[in-house]
């Protein structure tokens, strides 16, 4: 068989473990794995194709970024896109299509399956850890981990001044990072999308640190997190933001509106921190580099066996597979959790 | 309540992150935590205690070690033990106790419990992984982090040299660090104390990868892997060593017999590392930072609502709690796991 | 002798290890180091003051933050400031002060000599390393690696999507910081405030280096960097920005500015990392708590000889001392040590 | 210009970083470098070299080990060694070589200049920091580095154990990683080889540690200092050691004797850890990037100004370069760092 290996959508610790995985477990059983360069777009242009050979994917397990490059390329929605596919799939054929990718890609390769019959797995990937049907995505503890070097370094600075710090981390559509970063950074608030939070609870909470001898707190939001405010809306405020001329959105986010509203409240000095793309580069723990080479054995398993339209995942601990269909939606945070990180605030 | 809270055995990342956890979530109900120093010496003596108020606990949350101090007291064996943890309760009741520790300390609480009838619950702790009962023990991700770190360092020295390295992880029972450090780090070889090895395997392994133009070779052995020998047993030289004067068998365990062996029979020159206590000191990973404080909430969770004789526990992914009769021996490796290792195998 | 001993201004990784060191050589001759808290604070208020004793040094070394606490309180410029300062050495006095701090703090601790005749000696501290008179500072080394490590990180997501990275860094008055991460780093273009960079030399760079197939750039910014643009001045794009009503000013400086520039004229996809307080908090590199250490040991020999008016100092790789009223103005960067840079750029 | 670059030796963390800024520097200037295989074999055999154009550095900065391997070929020493040097300069001529290498190195690279009047400049590299004439080596501050984050996790589980550690690191012929990291890491007692300690010393301080309520110490010793006992010489104890049949010398070295004599005369539990290769091999340190870099750029410099017979090196803080011939022997420590690291013995 004759297998090909992409990543699709950003950049996440661990994309070359499950390459690497993938393509030793295809060539131990006498297949043929064949890298395609920049995601789907690999798929569809056959010259943008790589052999993944013992030497290729060699020496990469430890490495972060991706070997085979990535893109957000969609069949579906480029002129031609699915034509061009399908004829790739006549030029050059391939008997099996691995797709490592988060929720968007998932969903592209559900189609793929569903709709042009190609025979396709899944590879769940985000730092975010919000994709539906596994417990956990590789990248995920690398991003947590950058995040709370980040907050260790941030406490003593925070101390020695009397500060308010504020740190935004990832997780538009969930706050999983936020969650586990800022419990493990012995933070004093968590802000994440899944739950409103007031700028008059995070006032209290100072207020009552302070009023214990604690003249410092860390409060981690996740980028999108909604701030409330009691009587309206955070999203007014947001809104007028857009505007801006010089592009600032992208780092004038929620970290900085917060840092302006509990500094004006509190009249604690305030810094904002904004680890940015930090959090999802470079050299992956070693717990994702576990997950991820486990992640590419199971795909690799799955192409042999024949088992197409589904998606590796890890549930209660165990490596499996799930329906590629049932990937839909974000997974939210688990809200225990969160209950119990409330334990430490204020 | 008054509730003491103490830490037992060997040294893990993560304890202070326990205790703080545990104490805060009963502080926030208005029990009173207390500190019992060197484990269950602290129960027997009432002066070795320590108030464990807000201050206390602050800023404990990322250092390694155990604010209050562990040994390997058993009450059960010390003379006049058991007397003295009864004669301690009468004058210094306790309502109470969160015992922190491995294996072995379970069994003590497990004894305290049936035995004596004292309200104790138990929180598992070991970097090795090994506990029954649970899938995972906080310190083992700490553990695993810093063996793949040295591994990464080998992996530039070995190659450079053609080289055999080999690395000496912890593990006398079980070899869930030499398994995961082993898989995160990309060795060629793992050997663990659940499986023998022989020697001509590894030997084999060697000579297949510097026919693929491989010229170096990294192995990782848990120190109580056993080392097999076609037609012979690896006791036989062990054994040998036991007379040393000088106390090498600390040292020159299995790493160091194992690298004898491989430069004899293959002529490739061999390097040994013994990582040794650096796998249990030092700060926790972010991901042993999450669990062992969960652990340390479920355990104050537990004494709240009278949950006593039962150890916490993380069991498919939620955490939970487990009788402590069921504590029961080693649990070994995940041997799936190391299947899928095989695959990188020379 | 009686001591005292206090950090003022900003936070920076080391100042734990100077106060150590001195206190511990203080006391190995029988003097008595006493801590001033709140940098010149505690030398106005003798109610802020700690022991210094032999458990309050210990296991300090690795921490972060100072244990005598900081603050820019200048005797000079508060009420009474002077008058309180020497109250305060009549009823509690010091026989000699040892002052840890920056430019500003050191133009204090001379005028405290010159003015006042107070026994007093310098440490030079700042992240920055532009103290005049010592090759290095304490702190430096740690912000620089703190800084490379954020840049690898990039590096892989720059890659893997042909992106613009930009990482503004610490650094008002100068670019060393900016200039070491950078040459460690491998960054592609570094601003430092002592030479004017034109928007146009940085696209240019951007053009050399796709034209050779290389799809992203990694630019390195001080946050007090010069933005020139080829007939105009950065100034008053910069000026328009002090307007903005929700203080993005903080966060929306020189980086951002440079990246909204460089993304309309290149095309190319642009991110923003703005490091900020993680650059100055945490764990000191090694060679930090080796200069620290130094410092603080010839702080207290020099307090012991009766060099008062003096600073501590690296000259030449020498630990040696200067006139504090040599201390004048900012060290700006080794021009040199640029121009070895700007092989590498594009 | 065709300029040979080549590595001899061992592994040093920055080899990479050296070798690019080298060739971009050549490169720059349209000379063409050319990487020597396997140390000076590869100016003996025209077969081992490879091209180092853009695309063999680029990406290479931050990666332990070093492209173009390494070994301890010494034409001088190999059957027609020197002839072969000849040969091939006449078949595949070089207008300079780069040699990068230690002291023996450097003795080689000195006599190719002299005795066969070939074209060469010389690159310090050591971890150990003992060549002559340069005030530090890269690999040198890596590898302290990593000594120091060893120490610091034993430090927690020392305290938690009221345990004597012993730190082995390396450095055979002098002490400077075992005095850096010692102080780095708050080291009770160093021991070094320029130096001889009785074990009577070690076994005083760690008594008044006792006395004083310090339950732990922590002793670096490098692998080759001399341990002096009252009256005898260590070497009778070390010689007994080589019958071994075992290979132990190489582990069974200076650290685990001194832990044995420790706990055999203070009663203190002993541990021992062997750090070995880790401190030779991965990503170096910020600091050592750039002092590669910029003896990289010295070195291709040196070669297109014609200053042959000559060592790039690290004077009084500035680059510069001195004869090949001077480069002879050991750098001792500094013993006046040495005597600053005593404040904390005890």
């Amino acid at each position: 068989m004759r297998v090909g290996i992409l990543t699709a959508g950003g950049d996440c610790p661990g994309l070359n473990a499950v390459i690497r995985a993938a393509a030793r477990r295809l060539m131990s059983e006498g297949h043929e794995p064949v890298g395609l360069l920049r995601g789907y777009r690999g798929l569809a242009e056959p010259e943008l194709r790589m052999e993944l050979d013992d030497r290729a994917v060699s020496g990469i397990l430890h490495l972060g970024g991706t070997i085979v490059s990535t893109s957000s390329f969609d069949p579906f929605m480029e002129p031609q896109g699915v034509e061009r596919v399908l004829a790739a799939q006549q030029s050059h054929p391939l008997d099996a299509i691995i797709g490592i990718g988060g929720e968007h890609t998932q969903w592209i390769t559900a189609r793929l399956h569903e709709q042009l019959g190609l025979p396709v797995v899944g590879v769940p990937k985000t730092i975010d850890n919000d994709v539906v049907g596994t417990d956990y995505t590789f990248g995920f503890d690398t991003a947590v981990q950058v995040a709370t070097d980040a907050i260790d370094r941030l406490h003593t600075t925070a101390q020695s001044h009397d500060r308010v710090m504020i740190v935004e981390v990832m997780g538009r559509n969930s706050g999983w990072i936020a969650l586990y970063s800022g419990i493990a950074g012995g933070a004093d608030g968590i802000l994440v999308p899944e739950i409103d939070t007031t700028v008059e609870e995070l006032v209290a909470t100072i207020e009552r640190r302070h009023n214990k001898g604690k003249n410092f707190s860390i409060i981690v939001v996740a980028e999108g997190a909604k701030l409330a405010f009691e009587g309206q809306e955070a999203e007014q405020i947001l809104a007028s933001e857009e505007t801006d001329e010089y592009g600032y959105v992208r780092l004038g986010g929620i970290g900085a509106i917060l840092g302006q509203e509990l500094e004006k409240r509190t009249g604690f000095e305030t810094r904002i921190t904004v680890l940015g793309h930090v959090q999802r580069g470079g050299t992956p723990t070693a717990t994702d580099r576990v997950l991820a080479t486990r992640y590419g054995i199971k795909a690799a398993d799955m192409v042999m066996a024949g088992e197409f339209g589904r998606m590796a995942a890890l549930v209660d601990n165990k490596i499996t597979s799930i329906p590629l269909t049932d990937v839909d939606g974000v997974k939210p945070i688990d809200f225990e959790i969160l209950e119990e990180a409330k334990v430490f605030f204020g």
